[in-house]
């Protein structure tokens, strides 16, 4: 064959879009590097990245449990001077003693896990989900995956037999699942949440989205509910999941929960699908026994935050035994997750408990974070408010805001001169002026006709927000 | 649709084969987990892992100074207490040193990195690949990757344009190019490597696969080279390369050197390919200008031995610009490769160097493990020649014996009655009688007719090749 171009390599990759890290991101990068060689010429002093969920690029401070059993794990020889630690180094006892039990399980954290990973870490995962929702877990059905999007990738790849097999993706969505789908050369199935409520799930549009994809011929296998999310922040009702629940069990649909922003939940409570379906499972077993269900979780985001570290889980309700094997074979062909990444995932399900000698400061953290991103969001859904054409919702939790924007004509033909859809152009223009980088809506999927962008709320202060309110009425009084 | 079944799931998943980690190693995990239980009836007491390249699991310890400095980037509070780290806990100051520049680098290893790699490492690596070939690389065509794996699964997704897409592999091979081509729905050309020759390179032998294939319709892409071999520890010559270079220049073949085992070399001198291509460029520009050169690292194999951590890197030479955004685009979406791992990438390409603090231990510790490593082959080499009907080459390097065997009719009978190939059966009745756990050489491929093992030389002391040697005498004796 000729050389590699664009027109010859795999036309899959080529159509798969993944605007989080795309022209906006590598544009805010090369500016940064341009800061840090000392340039001037930029109107601004630093880069904010508000397009990437990535609590510890920013300001959060990591868990200092987690990461004093981290540095043992790393140099077990520390262990040789537990009195050094204790006295002068800051760590307590129950680090030490973690530390022991994870080198006990693991061995050496630079040597490959078992492929679905670490069997004691699957049973404490177990514990936990099992105090989490009230019914026991099985450790044998948990596989730990390097990150949450290494597990959709693993799921994706077993549902998606051919181009007609399809995949119901909530739009708004995180662009992981649209972009693997157009990898695997499947069909993604959009179905729209509702803006009107809060972004909350409508069953009739699902069934809408289902009944038209399957009268096009679509073969849809699964539904994928993103829950808190991302990028609209929406935590489901109990009701809400029943009823997605009822629809998965009437046509015989997979559901896979994406649920990583499980603790970032500022208003009302996390309800897991794993419990509500088990709940349904024993109200009514010939209904719902057989529901597939895959639950996913990460240590990326919440208090946790260690997404750099690449870990994360799911857990499978209901599937066949041959397809697990399929599975499994699936994953132990990269080996497996990092092992490091395994050991936090432990650390995040098992937590010290009070009483235990680092609780109290554990405590003390994992609430400062939580309180100060609930108060991020607020700041920045009050400046959103005093924005004109802006419109916002209450925040509710994961790590993001997803304001509507109305923009003047002019923008609109400028956008069009500019070859950029309107919202993409918008945030184009301020990344230019403020430094200030955002996800234009049209990367996660909106109604035809709105615009939004998503930003994180994850950046310190309110300097930066003052950016984009000053940005945003010369930007409206340069196109009105 | 209905529940997922073997029969409606993903087929090209379920048709991948990969048996390092396929029905042996599922059975040598259950035996280990019924001997931690303290079951007394297996007819040994320890399950050895020869069947995968895991260092650590096995007797390799980890290099000091990488895990001194990775302690510190889990918890950098430990540099509030610098000399206690230095008088008390065996820090040396470049240890220090090399922790805050990657930490000033990297910021927190708990925050995502930029999607191809952290700068300042992809900058060292193109150190070391300037310092081991003697020609200047660009950081900007370098990108870390989770281990060798994650970019080999990277460029295959890239190559693979269509089920006619073939690439060249090597027989035998490391069976995550099959598998991973498999999942892609794509082509395996095979190409045998010459056994006769110590598992060299034969030219006529890969033009005839090649032109084969061509004449079956299959759109050849590229060639996988594995040098070091795996599972052969075959080292090539600057002439072999030189002749696979040659051929994908006339052919515009991509090449894809794995070159994985780079330093695990006994016999002879490892080239790169990198550097072949190189020197032939400056001799014939015109011929070699274009080649596109994938080449491929990892921290897992060698003396570092850090499979656990993920980390890798792979570099391209002569790719399209176009091509490399896309590469960038489908890195970006699994987001990045594991922070610390991409640290241990800086740590290896970037040792302690004569006259730096920690560079006495790290030489000893280095010259340590490569002395273990050819001693344990050696005697291995030697246990196998004494074996009826078993045939091996000198050890030459990475970190595997692929030894031939012939076995009487009796056991090949036995083995079809199992419903088993001849090696697979061997395999499997050697670890239900010796809880040693090898690779049968179908799982890696080998000419029709012929029957190979794979073992690791990790595992310390002789006592389990006195068992191996022990039950293929029993073995031998009771099917001729």
């Amino acid at each position: 064959m000729g050389r590699l171009t664009l027109g010859n390599i795999n036309p899959h990759v080529v159509e798969a879009k993944y605007a989080v890290r795309g022209e906006l991101a590598v544009k805010s990068e090369v500016y940064r590097a341009k800061l840090r060689k000392g340039d001037k010429d930029l109107p601004f002093k630093e880069v904010i990245s508000a397009n990437i969920g990535n609590p510890q690029q920013l300001d959060q401070k990591p868990i200092t449990f987690f990461r004093q059993v981290l540095s043992i794990l790393e140099n077990p020889k520390l262990l040789e001077h537990e009195d050094v630690l204790l006295s002068t180094l800051g760590y307590k006892t129950d680090v030490i003693a973690r530390a022991k039990w994870l080198l006990s399980h693991v061995g050496s954290v630079g040597a490959y896990s078992a492929s679905a990973g670490i069997p004691a870490i699957k049973e404490s995962i177990a514990k936990f989900l099992e105090e989490r929702d009230g019914f026991p877990a099985d450790p044998s059905h948990i596989y730990l995956s390097g990150g949450a999007s290494s597990g959709v990738n693993t799921l994706l790849h077993i549902l998606c037999a051919s181009p007609t097999s399809g995949i119901l993706i909530p739009i708004p969505q995180y662009p992981l699942y649209t972009a693997s789908l157009s990898v695997l050369n499947a069909t993604s199935v959009p179905y729209y949440l509702d803006e009107a409520s809060n972004w909350g799930t409508s069953l009739d549009t699902i069934k809408e989205a289902y009944n038209t994809a399957k009268d096009n011929g679509t073969d849809v296998r699964a539904i994928v509910i993103i829950n808190p999310g991302n990028p609209t922040g929406a935590s489901l009702s109990e009701a809400e999941i029943r009823s997605v629940l009822e629809f998965a069990a009437q046509e015989k649909l997979v559901v896979m929960a994406d649920e990583v922003y499980q603790t970032n939940v500022f208003v009302g409570k996390f309800h897991s699908f794993r419990q509500v379906l088990l709940r349904l499972q024993q109200e009514d077993p010939a209904k719902f026994g057989d529901v597939e269900l895959a639950s996913l979780h990460s240590i990326s985001k919440g208090m946790v935050g260690e997404c750099g570290h690449r870990g994360g889980y799911f857990e499978l309700l209901g599937f066949d035994k041959e397809v697990e094997e399929q599975i499994y074979k699936f994953v132990s062909i990269t080996l497996c997750a990092p092992v490091i990444g395994q050991c936090l995932v432990e650390l995040m399900v098992n937590p010290p408990r009070p009483g235990d000698p680092s609780h109290e400061l554990y405590e003390r953290e994992y609430g400062a974070i939580f309180r100060g991103l609930r108060e991020r969001a607020t700041a920045l859904y009050e400046a959103f408010k005093e924005m004109e054409g802006v419109e916002c919702g209450e925040p509710q939790g994961s790590m993001y805001l997803f304001p509507s924007i109305r923009l003047p004509a002019g923008a609109l033909e400028a956008a069009a001169r500019d070859g950029r859809s309107p919202d993409e152009f918008y945030c184009m223009r301020l990344l230019e002026a403020t430094g200030v980088c955002l996800v234009p809506g049209s990367g996660f999927g909106q109604k035809e006709g709105t615009l939004h962008f998503r930003t994180t709320f994850l950046a310190p202060g309110t300097e930066w927000v003052g950016r984009i309110k000053k940005f945003h009425k010369e930007f409206m009084d340069e196109f009105r």
